[in-house]
């Protein structure tokens, strides 16, 4: 019988403040770290299941604290045992009464959960052969509602009525498997957006990203109102009216300064408006929604459960829903996510970039379309080009599409030389 | 001029699980713990000041080294100038855009600044020579309101507003002032209520409360609805009809669950029916008060921040505001908290017990009565009798309410022989 043996946390921060990659109105020089964890066997397959939690820059150090704080929770389990029952996992580290207090099911303490309930499935796929959207799509409606965690969820949403929408999305599984391995997953790209480029960049990238297939882009808003008309000025002239253009506030606004700030932009024809207030204002996100309709009110990167997921939904506050790998408590999080939006018919684009994101993103975006909404009407996957090369099964982005990974695992392993190379302190 | 030098950390763990204190219905056998920081100058007059996240037990370790995190920001600062500007110190740490991504304004990291903040407010009543609360009410309404971060919350509070709250209050500062010396603040009694113990201490504990003069108590519930019952029976036969009793579900319901139940526990004229469900979910306590009303619905010990408050007013989710000293980011963001209950005409009950919450909190509560609401009327202070031994300047309660500490300082102080005996690891 093996067992788990060990969780090995890396405190791995990539200097990217350096460039202004991923420079926006609230973070202006992230530098895109992840609090990377490995859970190691003693199986004789050699295989490792690896996670991270995706964070940009100080404090990479205390969410690796909380990781490690799990360890005695998964050390000495029996590995096929505890891949079976994911479920019971995920409830036994989310409830652990202790742990709870420092959350609950937010921050720091939920990111740790959510890494090393990653890392598992990243094992599970491994040692099933499959990657991760497939072994996710393999699993029948009521194996994927044990995986969910019903509770402060069930005035929008019982485990009867999540087995009856999967159900209803079994038949063409098969097909939509087949589409995706021959077409990939629509995308879009950031690429040409952070506020730290200057105009000749922005024009450039623009450029490339019409070139390169992308039918949407998304620029950062929120810092200055003149310099974002200038610069959507510049991406709608260089993408052309049929291109897609999202805009990105980071949290930047009050109501009212979003309401006016997001009027002057309608012009540019907005595909939508992303987090235009704090992540915890769900209620201001309805009033703003309410205000600027029909352009939609995106988010989700920074929204810190389930629980307010729902309610996002309940009261009509996004349209747009951006669930995040690492945010939440990982997979089986992300499912309960994906049942709530399939519920409420709004459509998954997620949140990516950063480290990693766009390669554990994807396999729940693809799991969604063939066995949740059965549907990519309306979704594209966020794509960022940097940092893949630390992967070892690093997305592939063609035409504008994400292609669908084929290699067992969640994509979400790192190279041991980038570990040890940008290892912190 | 004097410097901060360090910020000295403990992990300090009481083993309350033993004896079932602090039991109820989601945490079954905390045991209660303090991540505790101390912040050291160099100054002539050798104070320091003292401040902590409470927690539960598992975990205290990560909660520390978030306040550790924090050292590079305070380390070197001079000392007059950090405490003449506590507003801008809480902005430049709740707004350090890379820790911020670790919340934001919620869980581990939040609660750390919160720690520090009340332990530099520790440090600028002592060297002020007040008690914290008689600081904060010796502040002009402009000074008051340069502590208060607005960002998110001018929807439902300007600054111009929270300005003439305090103005209107100051007519009678000196009178509650004296009222408070002399008669101290309303305090009621959790004691009797943990789930753990049997009817015989329940029973022996609500008489005694009553013999110490308290005219409200509180039980947890939640687990049992028989056990409830029959809790709640004894409770009211010993207490007689004038004594207040309150109910804690420790967020173990949903919606559905939580309608029935608490209707089930009306016969026994409940005060408040607190925390029905997840903290997270204002729309839930919002349709759980409609359908319960007129119980009034109480909530806030885990409220992450001063925005999910401010909806928890606006949504009418809350009719009893229960703020405590070290969820939110200290002092500063617990002024604003006040503030919007003010403006929504909600009274303020703090959460208290665990360890030095009593303390701490009390301060709030007392200022909040001379310089915010100006009313004693519908409130009343937690109060748990156990661990206050550990603490230089401990609550004083009589006659079933808090004496006003008199004792410069925050009253956060620890022994050093307690963060010894009870250092974890």
């Amino acid at each position: 019988m093996a067992r788990i043996l060990a969780l090995h946390t890396h405190d791995v921060r990539f200097p990217t403040s350096r460039t202004l990659d991923g420079s926006d109105a609230m973070n202006p020089d992230p530098d895109y770290s992840a609090s990377y964890v490995r859970v190691v066997t003693d199986a004789d397959d050699g295989l490792s299941g690896h996670g991270f939690v995706f964070t940009i820059g100080r404090g990479n150090d205390v969410q690796v604290a909380a990781v490690r704080a799990l360890e005695p929770h998964l050390v000495g389990r029996d590995v096929d045992a505890t891949l079976a029952d994911l479920g019971g996992v995920w409830r036994e580290l989310v409830h652990d009464s202790q742990l709870r207090w420092l959350g609950p099911e937010k921050g720091v303490m939920h990111m740790a959960i959510g890494a090393v309930v990653n890392a598992l499935w990243d094992l599970r796929a491994k040692r099933e052969g499959k990657p991760l959207w497939r072994l996710l799509a393999s699993l029948s409606p009521e194996e994927l509602v044990d995986l969910v965690d019903f509770r402060y969820l069930t005035d929008a949403l019982t485990r009867d009525e999540a087995l009856a929408l999967l159900r209803a999305a079994e038949p063409g599984r098969a097909e939509r498997e087949r589409d995706l391995l021959e077409h990939g997953y629509p995308a879009y790209t950031t690429t040409p957006g952070w506020l730290g480029y200057d105009d000749d960049k922005l024009r450039r990238l623009c450029r490339r990203a019409v070139a390169d297939g992308f039918t949407q882009i998304k620029l950062k808003v929120g810092a200055n109102l003149d310099d974002d008309l200038r610069r959507l000025r510049i991406a709608r002239e260089v993408c052309g009216p049929d291109v897609r253009i999202a805009v990105d506030a980071n949290q930047r606004w009050d109501v009212a300064e979003a309401v006016r700030w997001i009027k002057a932009l309608e012009p540019f024809d907005i595909a939508w408006i992303e987090e235009p207030t704090s992540p915890d204002d769900l209620l201001a996100h309805a009033a703003i929604a309410k205000a600027v309709a029909p352009i939609p009110v995106a988010g989700g990167e920074h929204i810190a459960n389930r629980v307010l997921f729902k309610q996002y939904l309940q009261a009509d506050a996004i349209r747009v829903l951006q669930l995040d790998a690492t945010r939440v408590a990982g997979v089986n999080e992300n499912i309960a996510i994906l049942l709530l939006a399939a519920k409420f018919g709004v459509p998954v684009c997620p949140h990516a970039g950063g480290v990693g994101l766009c390669e554990a993103v994807q396999h729940l975006a693809m799991f969604d379309y063939v066995a949740v909404s059965g549907s990519v009407e309306g979704r594209v996957v966020e794509f960022v080009d940097h940092l893949h090369e630390h992967f070892v099964d690093p997305v592939v982005v063609r035409d504008g599409r994400y292609v669908a990974p084929t290699t067992p695992g969640a994509s979400t392993e790192m190279f041991p030389e980038s570990l040890r190379e940008y290892a912190h302190g």
